[in-house]
């Protein structure tokens, strides 16, 4: 490490800006760390917020990854409460405003911007009304969570079906509340295909959730206490709270204002070192671009885990490290009532618009030997490309506690490791009765793969 | 394929046969496929028998990875009962005899030798007693299972605290049998590190099962209808049955009487083809040695993962295919109650065995975030050479929901592919509260490893 007490002030306290801090922290105890909060809570797990609203995380305070007092033993200084208002590249300054109103110039040698996203609620009459809600911040969900243990709700519309729509309508569920789930286009979780999106819809059906797709909102109205999302077409869905959860966008004013330069996708725009444009200034996380390693090109795709790991690989460049940020394949996975949803690499279209000729195989198999008891069936797509015979992704549902997860990240570990499909078969994957087959359902659906594959090549 | 019509013939119907079979079926519909079954048992799932036993599995039937009509609908023939004699690789024909005493010569223009293993009980006085067992064969199943419904045994001994010393001790222990367990060595689980065997120790006697290690059987005596068994320092273990649960040794009489060479470890010597040293003769299973891919030369390690991928090949390759065996890594797991037990790659004293300098850190997680209900402790150790930085190997025992089998699952896929331990940080591995953190216990466990290397480093 070339840098002797570097001072590394870092604009943001959630995952990206305290990985920074901790990496840096640990390479080299010599450094300066201060880490700019601009509300009270560094650090905590915004993917926890649906369950401490289900009611299933009592107690907010166990969302932290870390505790104020943890991160600042590891000499991290915490600014909390503190806004940055404007950077200097020139002067290598950054100005903020605390709760008081008290102004203050911090001096960095090295900047990292971990401003992450803000919710992108649609631009239409009502979205501000009392009782809709976004859900984002530990401010959001206290809103949320005192409006709730005031006013009982007894019903809800949810706008939007990704994630957070979907585990929202599974935690107000668990809380007694009826969901409506409102999608835009025609069906549930888009980060997933049709067939499987269908599976899950039927699990929230099964749950008593209202699913309704291919409804737009155009307004959301008022009546007495009662609210209700208008759709263009003029259908009323009516709930006693509404939640707008269509999505988040990069935050990136601060940093433009400085003169950071943006990507096409509207995210700020960096190397695989995390450096932006401007000298011994980096960004990570939810405001940055992400490089897709098989798309081979950056993509705005906010996430937990890239966040982690882009914030680690800024916190220890910024000391003087030379790590790359290797790179995302979209890795995610989700639960909804009994089923995970997990998927990594790209979808069959995704594929097809990228320059591969994706072939996409469907295979439903036991999650483990039908005879040992509590057999679940895990439905599995696994895409490969026809040229190379190559593995471009994979999707599975099935019950949460298959090993749906980790059976994705064996195709995720197969993805960064360039294997063709083909290869899985030759893993050494564990089996014993109670937990999988001689052949894991990665490798079955992967022999699937390849026998069609061939299929179409002796036509 | 160049094989027209070729007649393959294949000894034993287990894993390693009826992979090879199905195989060469899928890929050359002209083949000719027999098999030879030494019981009526075809393609059963030996690994199964525990759970038969134990009453959770309460159908044999149901331990069938096919049924006869499946596997005869592929077009494969079936010789169940029949016992082969000999092999005349001049003549390329294979002596055998039927359950009625019928002899007949078959042909082949290709064999596949899968023989399998038979127990390695002890050779010590009273071996052959009534109500001594063995569990290897559906057979033994029957057997064992017939004496338990008449004599309703209130307690047992197993000797061996292996693979099936400890599922049998679980399986017992479920059908209200009061369980000693003995084991020669001074823990239970050798496959894994005495710090981690101590664990699943202690959760075989939370379960009310006696473990007595350092104690090597000289002995079994029968007193009326009890049985004992004896050890060199003349204590007796008194029990209503015994099961020997010592290993297994490959079969291979047969073979070595045609000519089949033997490797080092006792076990048929084949290449990576499957191929032994005789023309158009292969063999797989637990009957040959099988090539480690870390250590890079042939060991017995007799695994149903590992019989199905050799079948496959000899079976592909027997039929004109170029496929080769690419190695195992020792990834396995069982569950013992609660338990999962897993590894993948070299203990730290096998590696230090073959020339590494390993490194293990033993790390204990959370399986997913604390805050989410049901959150169980995983204990983690993993092994890295100090030269390379190279992973040489993992182990954990957890919850057996706790996704243990697939965690182990991605550093087995991490091996495949000669990562290093630092680069199982850069994966993309999937997350949600309920299923993992954003780091998962995969990557925590390697960051403490390249903490500790590092931290070596700069003494």
């Amino acid at each position: 490490m070339i840098s002797q007490g570097v001072r590394l002030l870092i604009i943001g306290g959630s995952d990206a800006g305290i990985s920074a801090a901790l990496r840096a922290r640990e390479l080299e105890p010599r450094s300066e760390v201060t880490v700019v909060v601009a509300d009270g809570y560094p650090n905590f797990s915004i993917c926890g917020l649906p369950f401490y609203l289900s009611g299933e995380t009592p107690d907010w305070h166990s969302l932290a990854h870390r505790t104020t007092d943890e991160i600042i033993d590891q000499g991290i200084a915490l600014r909390l409460n503190t806004f940055a208002r404007a950077i200097d590249p020139e002067r290598q300054v950054v100005g903020v405003v605390d709760q008081a109103g008290v102004s203050a110039d911090l001096p960095y040698d090295r900047l990292i911007i971990g401003t992450g996203a803000e919710p992108a609620p649609p631009a239409i009459p009502g979205a501000d009304l009392p009782g809709v809600f976004r859900l984002h911040t530990m401010d959001d969900s206290f809103a949320l969570n005192a409006w709730m243990t005031q006013r009982q709700p007894a019903s809800a519309v949810i706008v939007g079906a990704g994630y957070i729509g979907v585990e929202m309508a599974d935690a107000l569920t668990h809380r007694g509340v009826a969901v409506t789930l409102i999608q835009r286009g025609s069906g549930v979780l888009t980060t997933i295909e049709p067939e499987l999106g269908q599976i899950v819809e039927t699990e929230l059906r099964r749950h008593g959730v209202s699913v309704v797709t291919n409804a737009a909102i155009s307004a959301i109205s008022q009546n007495d206490e009662q609210l209700a999302a208008i759709t263009v077409g003029g259908e009323r869905m009516a709930g006693d709270l509404i939640l707008l959860a269509t999505g988040v966008r990069p935050v990136t004013a601060l940093a433009t204002s400085a003169g950071v330069q943006l990507g096409e996708t509207g995210a700020i725009r960096v190397n695989r070192a995390m450096e932006t444009n401007l000298p011994d200034v980096y960004a990570a996380g939810d405001c940055v671009e992400t490089w897709h390693s098989l798309l081979e090109c950056p993509v705005y795709l906010p996430l937990g885990t890239t966040s982690h790991k882009q914030g680690r690989v800024a916190g220890e460049n910024a000391v003087g490290g030379h790590r790359q940020f290797m790179g995302t394949f979209g890795t995610q996975v989700v639960k909804v009532f009994e089923l995970a949803i997990a998927r990594t690499g790209l979808l069959t279209a995704e594929a097809r618009a990228n320059g591969y000729d994706p072939l996409t195989i469907a295979v439903s198999a036991w999650d483990h030997k039908a005879y040992y008891p509590g057999a679940q069936r895990l439905d599995m797509r696994v895409t490969g490309d026809r040229v190379s015979g190559r593995l471009l992704g994979a999707q599975i549902v099935g019950h949460w506690r298959a090993e749906v997860a980790k059976r994705i990240d064996v195709f995720a570990t197969a993805l960064a490791n360039r294997m063709s499909v083909d290869a899985l078969s030759d893993l050494d994957l564990s089996y014993t009765p109670p937990l999988s087959s001689p052949w894991d359902p990665v490798q079955m659906t992967a022999q699937a793969w390849v026998s069609a594959w061939r299929a179409e090549q002796k036509k």
